[in-house]
């Protein structure tokens, strides 16, 4: 499971940083990958990758702002012509449908697969055998959400050594014994599961946030995050002029990981005006705060690793 | 005046071609800039120009296919947030308007400039001082059009030997003359214009067509162009695919420009299919039959000069 960030500029795009775009990649968990927000370009910043259009599975949008959603048609009419046969479903706020709707109708596209548009309320979306996701309210110029992915705990793996110790050896009889709680061999003896496996895995909790204004109580929504991804429009000292513009500051971001005691925080929807030593400077300011901050930037890969 | 290609892939964007936009440069005639198309990351490609957002007064859209039109509310967007704040006028088929609406009142955008929506149909759009321009009804599988953009001959620059041989040095006086038939002198001499200028300039005539089939009788819209830009998504032993799927060979596009006389053809629209090897093919295809033949690539530009 590791994030890929597409875009993470604010607003408009510049040479160094296209509009905003986060893939989720779950190979492994899962064989799919997740998107949050799709900028314009983003299909274009996914050719410098090695993501498929087609392993997206879910798309999630915070908000409607056009830097968040522009490249929606594009992506999901190239996804088709390239040969994208599963469905995809994509999570947003009031309007997104209609949008979506509209721009393909009257650009005449005709999608070879299933597409589902959910308009999404504060609450859990959806839950599986893998995750659990909610979306939170955040105060944005308009409706925008944050959205928490909280992982299910995993049994361990099972432990060949001790296996071995109890007279058994590689084989089918292995994933039977890993399926369910106890299992009796033709000989009559019984192993429990619990003696034969590692510790468990503990679930992942990652949390992705839309444009904000500070919000101290997220606290309680994003608490223990291994990672959270939070915008930082505006440095320490624009206050006003974050609130006035419905964003965040470096130092709220970092406050509020901080107070959330999460893993790490990455700082993401950063403005032009932010480059080089101005850029280190918020970097600064941050881990003065919270010392496990990273700023994003387009093409920035970060795994996201299990507590062990 | 030049052309700038943007964006000359088709359909779907790749590494080497963007989707469909061009624009037509006036710095010098007008001060403006022309886009025709504007698919998705057109605002990304003219970040890497010297082309400013703010400078665009018309934008053309030939049909509603997403490659062509989905870049379409970034561009203004961001235009209005970095200060654009002239009228932009926009061209194109019927639902336009919707998919512009739409786009920029979902995400919450308010542009800071006039903007006009024109539907289009076959006939002259407009006509200045300057230029006339005319759509023609393509054969696409949904409406589209070509535009036919002709400049009005102006007369000729003054040539200072002739106004030095009848005794006027230069000053307002040189303006004055240029600007009426004739003028009379405070000594009573009698100056006609006629006899003081160079020879006219002729104006140009510039064709850019939107996806086609090809149609025989566009030789008379296009007739004598200085520069005819034209689609060629398929190879020239591709007669079926190309009349199946509504586009043209490169073979026809070359016969185009040949019967119509025009003094260059610029093939446009390619797909990522033909690179390398294939791609010269292609422009061999082509220059067997009409040797003044470009192929476009993003970035090229093309000055169009006038017949002196
Ligand atoms: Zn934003
Ligand atoms: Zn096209």
């Amino acid at each position: 499971m590791e994030l890929f960030f597409l875009g993470t500029g604010s607003g408009v795009p510049s040479k160094e940083r296209n509009v905003s775009s986060l893939a989720l990649r779950m190979l492994e968990e899962r064989g799919t990958t997740w998107i949050f927000d799709c900028g314009e370009g983003t299909q274009q910043q996914i050719l410098h990758t090695n993501l498929r259009p087609r392993r997206i599975e879910v798309i999630f949008i915070t908000h409607l702002h056009g830097d968040h959603i522009y490249g929606l048609p594009g992506l999901l009419s190239s996804r088709s012509f390239q040969g994208g046969e599963t469905p995809v479903t994509v999570y947003g706020p009031r309007g997104l449908k209609e949008y979506i709707d509209i721009s393909l109708q009257i650009s005449g596209t005709h999608l070879r697969y299933p597409l589902y548009v959910e308009e999404v309320e504060e609450g859990i979306l959806f839950e599986d055998d893998q995750f659990v996701v909610e979306a939170i309210s955040l105060q944005h110029g308009l409706e925008s959400y944050g959205y928490v992915l909280t992982e299910k705990d995993k049994i361990g793996e099972l432990k060949p050594s001790k296996l071995k110790e109890l007279g058994l050896d590689p084989g089918p009889i292995y994933q039977l014994i890993k399926s369910q709680s106890q299992t009796r061999l033709d000989n009559g003896q019984v192993i429990y599961r619990k003696d034969v496996l590692g510790p468990p895995k503990k679930g992942r909790k990652v949390s992705i946030l839309g444009d904000t204004r500070y919000i101290p109580d997220l606290k309680y929504k994003v608490k223990d995050s291994d990672v959270l991804v939070h915008e930082a429009t505006f440095a320490s000292d624009e206050n006003q002029m974050a609130y006035d513009y419905f964003h965040s500051t470096v130092h709220q971001a970092a406050t509020l990981a901080k107070e959330a005691n999460v893993r790490e925080l990455i700082l993401n929807h950063i403005s032009s005006r932010y480059q080089g030593s101005a850029l280190k400077q918020l970097e600064t300011e941050a881990r003065d705060i919270f010392a496990h901050t990273k700023i994003a930037y387009d093409f920035f890969q970060y795994p996201i690793t299990r507590i062990t």
